[in-house]
């Protein structure tokens, strides 16, 4: 087992569950999957994500999932799986099985059922009781939670709650958030601030002192290497690189409509065997699939001119 | 199996979900509970609804519960099970599980995501076909989902989902939208429409041509005596009766805090041996034990005034 | 001028806007109804609010509703305006005008924009210093506002900003917040509690701590007695009473359509002119007012009974 | 006046709201803004929308800058107003106003109370009766309206109130939508489809059928150039120049944090004087000051190269 810490950086990249044209998981295409993440320099992985269309999966097909990836993975990076459930005994019921099996940590966004900055806390708070001594993540995104958590609450549960190790930090605005978050004083104990939203600020992002990507962008490449460009001061190769890659990123980024786009591209690079979402989950249209073929060809077109 | 149809009507009981002091399943408390809702006048009970602390038990839990329930019911009166999820798959699994222990049929609230009439109408659609030959209760309640459903939703959803038999009306205020759906013409065939919000529009909502009650105020037999004198053209009984519980209804309709209330009064009156809830889920402050106290003893005097 | 304070306690009444059929001002029936309500035993009245139809006044009428009321009102008892607005330009000129006219103070509900505690508080900070030295009421109505403040932030509030003298409760459920309020070291110093929500927990509030009522019940008259009652320890009496109300309050409160309630009781009791309400606004339907009607008569006979 | 009509297309330019350090409207610089946006190639101007911080002007104050704006615009283009507001008397008041004053048209966005695409629709026929023979823009942006509008409101709206002309479409993702509002047989008459969010996707937008764009990025030209080259089939170098202004126009675009963000750069560019916010609204940190000033380098640098 690899365990998920406070020192986690890189890409962890957020897993998309592959699916056949019928629906049915499609265990083959993870392998794939896992290989082409790790070639594509993945430092994690985190499965069973918003992204990975986790809620259309039943308990036993979830642990499936996980199984597989971890099997592939033969304890290379560490894997964080999503645990966020509508109660805490499905969580800490996913948790285990996903620890006995060899996961690395858990996610847990907040359900938007919370108002308060009190009930945030709390709620981190109860839910770590529950899954007990297993690191987690703490997914911070209030345009699909619903639920806003200030740099002020961030702070009470790292410092009250021991097994909070990481953030998925995806709000926006977000960008001052890390720096308040990375100012000398706001956190007790330092954090991996890992962040998400498709990638499309991560250049800002590290400078602002993020440890990292936590996205699924479908093209892994360009996080690894603008942390890699960052992380070496080298910002202008790092920008380059973004722009070339940014017209795509703001694509895939679409909320809901994103993720056919991803496997869309993952498919087309032949990294899963299709592109298809278990339903209710739609594909791209005919006209969406052009926009994104002609986004393609130019993103090629222009790394090569950076080359 | 004693199956839900359209013809429902009295009082389908809202169960809560029995817990010892210390979490577990209380399942000896299920049968006393089931005898007391049937003694109380029950014509059908539905389980593992909002009330019922749902998401707080595992998926093996979920079936323990239905399981007891069914074996005690012992064919009697139908059982409606709610199997809201955050996917289909999760939905249908217990659907399928709990139709084979003999269950009459289930429940299905919106998803909080759903933002308009199509995406609704949709949903239902989906879920429909998800849970195949399987009669559901729709419930609109969208003070605690966030979806509202118009009455032009809805009769979309009767005309195109033969499976749709019963409406959980809780809109606030919602005695209009009875009377709509129940106008010449709206609906293409009659549904049972079945009252919640813990019976404090009762009266009113028999008179708008409502056919009975699935809540659980923790004094069925008020509604059973509402519903009774309400369907013999007795409504100046019905409330007198209906206005010596309305204090105590309207203390146990408080959000969130009602649960506690009720499963207070239900010990209290010896139906479940414990009021505890299961964590997360506070119990009644003494103040708060003080106020139902007093409730309780005035009713039980205003009633004695009546009898 | 006769100004707010932390004393303020008794029935502030929430004032309607009595407008003609043809949707014009109908300033005669504001003098009527200003004399009702001080018939009725106001210690207070506040215009403008929510259930006084503010947004769909002009500035300029707006002003004239104040200017009238003010002039009917002599300075007899203190008039709290209500000024939430979009911005603080407008807040600040209506309270401008209205405290120029001679009102007591202001209310200000916090804008649904609001995310976190920390925002609220900013929020009511700004606020204040753009109204400048002017007693204000916050009001807390979360079902109506989608805004939830916890304790905590009242505390900060209260610390913070000096002119904020008084709390319109209408958090629901709201008891134990009263409670909690109440207790030694919460707030750095006692403002005035007085709830709304229609007044259903009245009598309860007042054990817990509150100083009255602010809500705009078509019976001021319950409000000034259960207040009355429950001051002099005369709990029983307060509760009678209460119940016997307790039908219609609960019929009022009904969500958008309590106010056309309001309206059609307050032009039954002869109190305004018409029981219209400015467009967009409907009034009840046949069916509704035949519900109403049965509500006043039942409670008419019930009154005599406990006379 | 030069109204408002459905053939309206181009770039109809968000103006900001020019302030002094100290808060105050600075009027000059409304003047030098309406030549700079005139220069860059606007076709028409909106004033007082979202990013115009009107709620933060008084009434008068609002007058005042629509006022300016129309003498210096001497008729050469249309202007829109917003005239959003809580209540539909406020709404008609300015609309009146602005009309008198020589506008085009108005801009309303519906508030976030509405909930079902019935009540979306109620509302926009209510506020067209309200203000009369006036041409509007229906502002579709559910970000930040919370309100969401499906194709099927829309084209109700469209057929039922002949004053909606124009949409500024906003929604995200929504290049769909457009493709649907352009279909034969969608809409029973054509309107103007002018794009918001910053211009993000304007070159998608173009291609579905949108007629223009209605947004303030603060590089007008680059909206111009977009809509030209769309418009003429150039569609790579339409692409070509997007891109070297997206990573600017992605960042203006964070939500509350791009307003201050595009009156940095216009204040940089010399358009207005001070980048000055009227309270509440805080200017960007140094740090994001460092970030913008990286890329308006990049971006002009990789305009050279593209010439």
């Amino acid at each position: 087992m690899t365990r998920l810490t406070e020192e986690a950086r890189g890409v962890y990249v957020i897993a998309v569950t592959p699916f056949a044209e019928d629906g049915a998981l499609d265990l083959q295409s993870i392998d794939k999957m896992v290989d082409f993440y790790l070639e594509a320099g993945a430092t994690g992985l985190t499965a069973l994500g918003m992204m990975g269309e986790a809620p259309k999966l039943t308990g036993a097909e979830s642990l499936q999932v996980v199984k597989r990836i971890l099997a592939r993975l033969d304890g290379r990076i560490p894997m964080v799986v999503g645990v966020s459930a509508p109660g805490f005994a499905q969580m800490a019921e996913l948790t285990r099985a996903s620890m006995d099996l060899g996961a690395g940590g858990v996610m847990i966004a907040p359900p938007g059922s919370l108002k308060t900055d009190e009930q945030v806390v709390n709620y981190y708070r109860q839910a770590a009781e529950f899954i007990g001594n297993v690191p987690f993540v703490l997914q911070d995104f209030p345009l699909a939670t619903g639920v806003h958590i200030p740099v002020s609450a961030i702070a009470r549960i790292v410092e009250e709650v021991p097994t909070c190790v990481c953030l998925k930090h995806e709000d926006w605005p977000g960008l001052e958030k890390i720096t308040a978050l990375r100012a000398a004083g706001t956190l007790n104990r330092r954090i991996s601030i890992l962040c998400g939203n498709g990638g499309v600020f991560l250049p800002e992002e590290m400078d602002r002192g993020a440890d990292g990507a936590m996205t699924g962008f479908c093209y892994p490449e360009m996080m690894r290497d603008i942390v890699h460009h960052c992380s070496k001061g080298e910002g202008d190769r790092a920008r380059d690189l973004f722009n070339a890659y940014l017209p795509l990123a703001r694509y895939e980024q679409q909320p809901g409509l994103g993720l056919a786009v991803r496997k869309y591209v993952l498919a087309k690079r032949g990294v899963i065997a299709s592109a298809a979402l278990r339903r209710p989950g739609a594909g791209l249209t005919q006209a969406a699939q052009q926009e994104v073929d002609m986004l393609l060809a130019r993103q090629e077109q222009r790394l090569k001119e950076l080359d």
